[in-house]
């Protein structure tokens, strides 16, 4: 089926979840593109425990809480963070306005059509382009941006919308635990404000429930009316120790359940399973270099290597892509 | 009628809006602790044009997001802001452990008694106190501090529990906009962490719907387990200029209806009040010196004047405590 259709159906199930009257079909397989096994029962079985009023482990629906990190959890993010791409874009969109880019790295590289050598510089050098593109308009401009380049801007290797690019069994965990009255998050390194946009049309899930990394603003009134300007100062970065730190500010309250794939999500997903009660974490493991892509403990993109090994001693559920997904993007479907 | 049945008045009421499925009687008054008056109707008339499908006014459930100030907007904040009482209290309690207290100020003039004296010292003397009482525990902690401190310390003028001082008629326009597909939200100057341990059993409003000051936290792991040490470090302060900040970094989106009653919700009100679409905007006046306090232009506490100056020329409501509401406090109905 074609993504719009796909759209389409992941407003049906959500509507149908929100209005709660309704009943579910009980034989319906809630996880239809994963394959029987360990990980699809894990979840399956947690699920049931936590929703039944006679289990010991029953969690009272407002504490039914799941965050999930999105680069690589959600969404692909290879060969490098889609909201790299979107960066990379505006810098050759702005550049007419910023002749000095033409001599000043890293803008000179990329303009020159060599990405590799401009992110060479690092931290230093990401973190320019990022405010370069990220900052001095208002935060209603930037979703305006944000809109019109994600509707059209195409992955470079498989040639679909980013948006497309998602993974069709995480879709249908969002949907089936908002269905048992969870209530879904993102806590991704990501850009706050380059999610909110489209979160709830392709995820579900509402601008107030994204969390993520986010430059400072400031209120100023112009020509009579308020605006909040972005300002090229870091305020918060939601990655690693940060995304405990992300979750207890914007959250308030410790999740039962998180979902990730990289060392950036571990200590997030430390943190809820520190939790008292029913606890559920989750890594994707990505091992299939032919439907998508396969890295792990060498990756400088999504790392995976402690938090591979924490998961396995402590039990945690570890999704082998190439084993447990039956489908990857919703495109497979059509 | 004893507080305990208040709250289970109120929690009968968020069950029924939650459950969505039951019908309300069409006659029954949603505020019947409001007088009918401007102030009421023109709440009515807005709740019912945007839930209005047939209306141009009409607006989707999902955007039906509404915010509260808190200090003065749902509860009392006479004769000053019920956290410093609760700053106050922890520094006697801590005071054994802190020997120096004796001769430092502001600590030593507040263990003489002297809490005018101690808070003379203006905004620096504050935040010593609060840093001294607000940090260097785990998050953990200082939730249990809180809820310990809220269930039995009692105000110094009524004799009453703190959280037996919010304002009915608030109470019922909570349950009210929940009934008709809101989402509420405290946006409050007070500290985040000081408000949510209690939000969701006296107004329905959980953790995650409530924004406010707060200070740094850091991840750490102590004996094998992770906690989140609070830092005696700013990290926000959600007052005058900050709610609007702070309603885009934790909501994400602008809502369509505010509350407050200070100039330090001025800045809120006018940045919902510039978006498109229906918009409502509020403020509590306090008239009432003999059922509660008469404050506006000249206090020092909550302090109502640019605001109330706009609220005329903008045609925002203002209530008049005084006239507008039959019972200021659910006890008063006991």
């Amino acid at each position: 089926m074609r993504l719009a259709h796909a759209f389409a159906a992941t407003s049906v199930i959500v509507l149908v979840a929100a209005a709660g009257c309704l009943a579910v079909a009980p034989n319906e397989d809630p996880l239809p593109s994963w394959n029987d096994g360990k990980a699809k029962q894990s979840i399956i079985d947690f699920v049931a425990d936590v929703t039944d009023e006679k289990s010991p482990e029953f969690v009272p629906p407002p504490e039914r809480i799941a965050v999930f990190d999105n680069d690589g959890t959600l969404w692909a993010e290879q060969p490098m963070y889609f909201q790299m791409f979107f960066a990379l874009d505006r810098v050759k969109t702005l550049a007419p306005q910023h002749p000095e880019w033409r001599s000043k790295e890293p803008f000179a590289s990329l303009l020159k059509g060599d990405a590799a050598g401009a992110l060479a510089g690092g931290e230093h050098a990401m973190l320019e382009i990022v405010m370069a593109t990220h900052a001095g308009m208002t935060t209603v401009e930037f979703e305006q941006i944000v809109k019109e380049w994600i509707s059209h801007a195409k992955h470079p290797a498989t040639g679909r919308l980013y948006t497309e690019m998602v993974y069709q069994p995480m879709l249908e965990l969002l949907a089936f635990l908002r269905s048992n009255g969870f209530k879904t998050y993102i806590v991704s390194g990501g850009g706050i404000e380059f999610m909110r946009p489209w979160t709830e049309k392709v995820y579900g899930i509402p601008p107030e429930q994204v969390v993520g990394s986010g430059i400072k603003t400031k209120f100023e009134m112009r020509g009579g009316s308020p605006v909040l300007v972005r300002l090229p100062e870091l305020d918060f970065v939601d990655d690693k120790e940060g995304k405990p730190v992300g979750i207890q500010q914007r959250i308030g309250r410790r999740p039962i359940a998180a979902f990730g794939n990289s060392d950036g999500d571990l200590q997030m997903l430390q943190w809820i399973g520190a939790g008292e009660g029913p606890r559920f974490a989750l890594y994707v493991h990505h091992t299939d270099a032919e439907r998508e892509w396969a890295y792990d403990r060498e990756s400088s993109v999504g790392r995976l290597d402690k938090g591979l090994d924490e998961a396995r001693a402590k039990g945690w559920t570890v999704v082998d892509v190439k084993q447990d997904w039956k489908v990857i993007y919703p495109f497979e479907n059509e």
